[in-house]
């Protein structure tokens, strides 16, 4: 999250916001955000949106995901977005997306849905 | 769709739903309506919804879908919603959910991602 | 399974093989065998070779799976293969794949990665 | 790539390998190397793997993957190798995996399953 320059912009029960700003270094030849920046934020939104309803003791880890790539990742800040859909006592599933921003107007270029599962520390 | 019983109740602009009754031979050992066809009824309201988005002379093929099953499928009846998230010339990403009605209360109880491709007649 | 016509051809230490023969009332309308035919025998056989990896007082359920369909299902039989990746107390990852033979030839039309859980009775 | 160390190690008709060695600063807290970091090297594999098979005018674009990760990426190097499994004119499915090696003994720690979108310059 660090080495992206990505921020935790929200936090609630069961659904966690991390910020992205653009960067050169996060893109790809044709000036858009690498999918690879883009999985990881999404893939952190989730696992950060599971915590938020896991037992007290209880770390988590992703066990699978699988994203859509629905469009080039344009835009000067992104918002990746991970919500609960349904918490167990040892697995969570999570839906996410990514939001790029140009000005106010956003589009979703990523979908992501992943199962977390609870690990006793 | 037939073999299984299930009917399309509801086709909109990007989104379809299609109904299941409970049915004693779509049943597993434990008495729940086996995953086969919830992902089935769910993989078609997905194709159907991207039906909705395709150019006129296209037909739609999955090219491939992701299930979480939630929990097991318990219920009178059956409804398997699917939304258009994303659509361009060539390939429709859909979202979907199964809900399990036992009277008028639901649980969600399968989520799937997919990709269908517009295929020319 | 029994409604499929689907047989268990092949259990062995982490890989099942289930058998399905062609019929009429499996196909779709252009005489190829339905994506949710395929996909269910395709799950059943990562469940079954899941279970030859479980402790013995487990059954297994599928929490998700993704599945590609390479091509159409055309075939006078087909082979599901589901294999052991990984086995944990937990969680067991298999990936699969659908062979469709026309007489000895064949040709892959499916894969699979799906993730199942260990669970105690 | 170059931002995580990556190199590419291999390059044949189909198969591509990318080679990770261990740096701090790809870890989380718990000395094993990112998820973030691990996908993106394997979905840079099956991306190169889908090019060495696409039209030669075309560029390649994941549309989707999904991964299993199946235990901590504790290793001193890894080896991502993407294998072309299918393609047609305008999709390619991958799969692949990453292995984690120490000294000359090696662990798969993930599994991927891509679709590959072929894209006209």
């Amino acid at each position: 999250m660090a080495t992206l320059g990505a921020t935790l912009a929200s936090v609630a029960d069961g659904e966690v916001h991390i910020a992205l700003p653009f960067s050169e270094h996060l893109c790809q030849q044709h000036g858009y955000v690498h999918a690879g920046a883009i999985t990881s934020i999404l893939d952190s939104a989730c696992g950060y949106a599971a915590l938020t309803k896991a037992p007290p003791d209880c770390e988590v880890v992703s066990a699978e995901f699988k994203i859509n790539l629905l469009r080039p990742a344009l835009g000067d800040r992104f918002l990746a977005i991970g919500k609960v859909q349904s918490s167990g006592k040892l697995l969570t599933v999570c839906t996410g997306e990514v939001r790029a921003f140009s000005g106010s107007a956003h589009k979703v270029v990523a979908l992501m849905q992943a199962t977390i599962v609870n690990v006793r520390q």
